[in-house]
């Protein structure tokens, strides 16, 4: 059933070129979230099951990994990053700083049925404002999403924000003893995938007669702007987000109980498969799991689908070289000029791979080919005898003997 | 017996301090290994047990995390990073280059006992090239170590380095029945740690006589460089290694006895601990693991030991700061502008926390010294009406009111 060689269903190896994707764009991230003075955070693998389990209900817990280990203690993966954080902050407090900002990058597990785009292991990418109520630490948030996103080059961006409490203030005189207001909330948030006419029919299917539940559509499409919100998109304004970015959305609402305040969540038209991060105000959730008293803001990017709206929009670096240089084995009487050129080379800050035996030159460019590497050094005894190297370009197959300077040079300026 | 809230024995949490020291030494070994044109690599953290288990032995075996999950998988915690890669060359086979250069940087489980510096989850760092049996190849693992750990800033290097045909050509005369060659290389490699008599009263309790014990040593310590080792020797100072970083060590043997040709442990006298990492020549290993039959030489970099180290000798850069600035809240008044500062400053590359609330001033600057904030901005209705900012110094106490254009400049040269 199982080859011995293959990985588990649901989980990936990712080959250079990919994991170069990757690693780029975390690293974007990260120079951003530092830039706001958010904190990297590390917490292991593996914790007590007790730490994990019971927080997000009994569906959330049937995907926990769990086992017991050689001790008898029961054990479980990594499924979110705020349920450690959790932990982080109740055994820390001590320790850390009253206001804190960490960001938060690691592989979490779900024990899920795999399909196209969700996976067992992946990379959550979490910002957190912890110990603060105030909507600057909301339009923080907002501002540093925009800005990291709009740093990977993603244009046309939109935050559609609404509040908790106008959902619930505008909603609550619909809400009946069948159908209360999270049910009718729920139901709201599905204006974006359904009809109305559909929600509709799914409030009535709750038990809500068809008129009233129709007025609850009209009365949330129709509630205003509040004073709180509006407070936050003026701050965010002020921290450089543009004002056509902030986009008031009343009948967003995210279909997770524990947000309180704020909820978000990052589009762009020009990648229409869905929202590219999602978070809100939560101030409740760090005690509930555990945790101390602490309210808090963040949000968590989709960063799968961030790698692939960037890879589709042509918004990632061509990286798939191995090296810019691939230094060729010429011979035996050459090779030692060959390697002091490659530690030349290397010196100037340039990437370089040694071929590594003396096989033909063709077999060695076509190596160069095959792992795109762009430029191609090779030094024979009569280049050796002038003091020179021959360079060659793969792309224009062009090839010229000059100083090892001056390819150095070159080769900086054609990346 | 377990507190839900704590760490599991032998597992870490990594607070902003400890994770940016971290995060500091990865990037710069990354860069050093693309400089080398090695290409990073992750795979998944669970992989069949089959996949992980029966290849380094019972001992091994034992240390694995496995369990049954849901589907009645038997699954495996990665338990290092040479099995996943062996599974890599023989599922990708014919998309990866022939010679093929990766670095992979992933955390490891082991089952083990904690105990000072041994850890449950730790981060294993390897580079390897596969593909090639030429001393070229192993030249330039050498050199790749030399510069990685001489970039962090550690002097005085040493690579002391052997040959493993060397250890069977000296040694194999003086096997006997009772004491084969590899148990005799087992125990010279013990002349680190252990004195000469200590090696041959265990030789003699092996069931070697006293006197051939003797002159094993005796014999292995004047065993003479090998041509081959030369020649790795030889493109190694090629490469940039500075000919004294290279010792010879004939009675270096490492333990595992899956290296075919050149063994080595990188070691400084400035941080004696121990070494700081350690490979060689592996040529049978990939096929043995259930790979493809392709020849490897490589190395383990000791990550927590290379962090230790460069802790100790203060190596590691001061970046205990959560940000440059801090921007206080003044009050409500002057709060856009602070805002407006705060994203200036961000827009110009500068590291800004914002303080959320309008808390006493006192206060916010003890937090800007708690959170090891150099520097203050401060916008009251003063500054505001003159267009200026009050910049503060907090090591020097020192503060001036001046244009935002000039603090930036102040800032950015301050750091």
């Amino acid at each position: 059933m199982s080859s011995p060689l293959q990985t588990l269903k649901g989980f990936r190896d990712f080959l250079p070129q990919e994991k170069r994707e990757r690693d780029f764009v975390i690293a974007r991230l990260k120079t951003i979230f530092a830039r706001f003075g958010f904190e990297p955070l590390e917490t292991p693998t593996l914790e007590y099951a007790s730490v994990l389990l019971g927080k997000y209900g009994q569906e959330a817990d049937k995907l926990v990994y769990t086992f017991t280990d050689r001790g008898e203690r029961q054990i479980g993966l990594r499924y979110d990053q705020t349920v450690p954080t959790a932990r982080v902050l109740a055994q820390y407090q001590h320790q850390l700083p009253g206001h804190f900002r960490r960001y938060q990058i690691q592989n979490v597990f779900r024990a899920d049925k795999p399909q196209k785009g969700r996976w067992r292991e992946f990379t959550q990418c979490d910002i957190d404002i912890f110990g603060s109520t105030s909507p600057v630490a909301d339009a923080e948030v907002l501002s540093c999403v925009y800005q990291a996103y709009s740093g990977l080059g993603l244009t046309d961006l939109r935050l559609e924000i609404n509040h908790r409490a106008t959902l619930i203030e505008t909603l609550s005189p619909f809400a009946t003893e069948a159908v209360n207001v999270m049910s009718l909330i729920q139901s709201v948030d599905k204006l974006d995938k359904l009809t109305e006419t559909q929600v509709v029919e799914e409030l009535v299917a709750k038990g809500l007669e068809a008129a009233p539940a129709r007025s609850a559509l009209a009365a949330i499409q129709a509630a205003p702007l509040s004073s709180a919100l509006a407070e936050i998109f003026s701050h965010a304004i002020s921290l450089g987000v543009p004002e056509s970015a902030l986009v008031y959305s009343p009948t967003i609402a995210r279909g997770l109980d524990y947000y309180t305040g704020m909820i978000f969540e990052i589009k762009t038209p020009t990648y229409p498969a869905g929202s590219l991060g999602a978070g809100g105000r939560y101030d409740n959730l760090i005690q509930d799991l555990g945790g101390p008293s602490i309210p808090a803001v963040g949000m968590a990017f989709g960063f799968d689908r961030t790698v692939e709206a960037l890879r589709e929009l042509g918004l990632l670096p061509a990286t798939q070289a191995a090296a810019q240089v691939l230094v060729t084995y010429f011979d035996d009487t050459t090779l030692r000029t060959s390697l002091e050129a490659t530690q030349a080379l290397r010196a100037a800050g340039i990437t370089v791979t040694v071929y590594p035996q003396a096989d033909k030159l063709p077999k060695q460019l076509k190596y160069a080919e095959a792992s795109h590497i762009p430029w191609v050094v090779m030094i024979g005894s009569d280049e050796q005898a002038a003091g020179k190297i021959m360079l060659k370009n793969l792309a224009t197959r062009s090839q010229e003997s000059l100083p090892l300077a001056e390819a150095i040079t070159r080769v900086s300026a054609g990346n």
